[in-house]
């Protein structure tokens, strides 16, 4: 299972701030069996976001943002991610907002989104460290049968 | 009160499976009162799907599907009832996948969806019996007075 | 922090039903340091809807509605607030109908929906005054914040 890491934020895509979100959640794909082909990181620009997306969708099966989901004026990878993205996967989003809401009542805010593209998946995550860790747990077991689903491996009739 | 289900299954439709989703809804609605008025099986194609759904929805005020709800390319349900519904209900899908994570975590998989087309309910669920049946039973109790005020038969002013 | 309060009735509009909900929104939003700037009641039609939330949106920086998020042929405040949005919230909306569940099962039917256009947000309510009061309670603890990071005033970076 390939997976690759997309970190949106204008302070570290321009070196000042250090990206300490892209690294996590890598080691996390890592350690539950992901195969981490691309790391990097993009300025909250749409169509950059959309680029690298394109890009990203066609090396790995998963594609994991973080950044870029709240509501200020320079977020925009949720609808960079809905563009580029042939099917929306709501209820992922949901339980990721669920989850959000045992650390913080501001998870409601986020617009991240999760959908297909193709054979692959497109997760956003929020721009924290913590949050972004703590989202990507609350759905991991669910992402290795999401993509066999995707590649046609298991039978349609076995579907939830 | 009128009901019609259509079971949505390439398998079942060309005969290589015996559908079992179809009669347990059928059974469940007509327990709670419906008059199951039609059923049917249809493959997994979203024209057929959206025909089905036209001129079951001018027979019934609800109309319940099973199948097709998933992330495979051939799961289309989704989109032909988003295709001939006027509005869309985020709560009712929302509540059923919620009713879904009690028995298996990849109920946020599902991009089942609820909507209203003129005065009756589109209603999708799950392809599996089980799944199907608890679906539904999660949001029955909802059901009738949902078909009460589409066709205006409750005072506008006591809307939730 | 502004905020202005419509109330969306035809009955309360041509003056055959008292607006109870407006008021007691007015009420909570001014206990927790909102200044309501204008309150106003509105025919549940969609055009006159709509324009009253750009005027309310260019004066209050929060702008709460009650009433037509139902599903019968006269509820359009969901429509109306969605064509005025620049980016909906979805997790709000959601918060409110997880609230709602506490409540009546119900609240699974309401379409209410949040949004920002602008540096304003757009929040519906339901139409009575005890569920608007209680869905308002549901999320006031994040309104701040949200206004906060609409207008700029918090580091992009400490987003959720």
């Amino acid at each position: 299972m390939t997976a690759a890491v997309l970190t949106v934020s204008d302070s570290c895509s321009r070196g000042l701030r250090e990206d300490l979100s892209g690294p996590a959640i890598a080691q996390l794909l890592e350690q539950r069996g992901f195969q981490v082909v691309r790391r990097e990181i993009v300025a909250d620009e749409r169509t950059s976001i959309e680029n690298k997306l394109v890009t990203f969708t066609s090396i790995a099966r998963l594609v994991v943002t973080t950044g870029g989901t709240g509501i200020t004026r320079r977020d925009v990878t949720p609808e960079a991610t809905v563009s580029v993205c042939d099917r929306l996967l709501e209820g992922v989003a949901e339980r990721i907002r669920e989850a959000g809401q045992q650390q913080t009542p501001f998870s409601i805010l986020s617009r991240a989104v999760c959908g297909t593209r193709g054979e692959s998946l497109v997760l956003n995550l929020p721009g924290s460290p913590r949050g972004a860790v703590d989202s990507l747990q609350s759905v991991i077991d669910v992402l290795p049968h999401a993509l066999e689903l995707l590649c046609g491996n298991t039978a349609h009739e076995s579907l939830p």
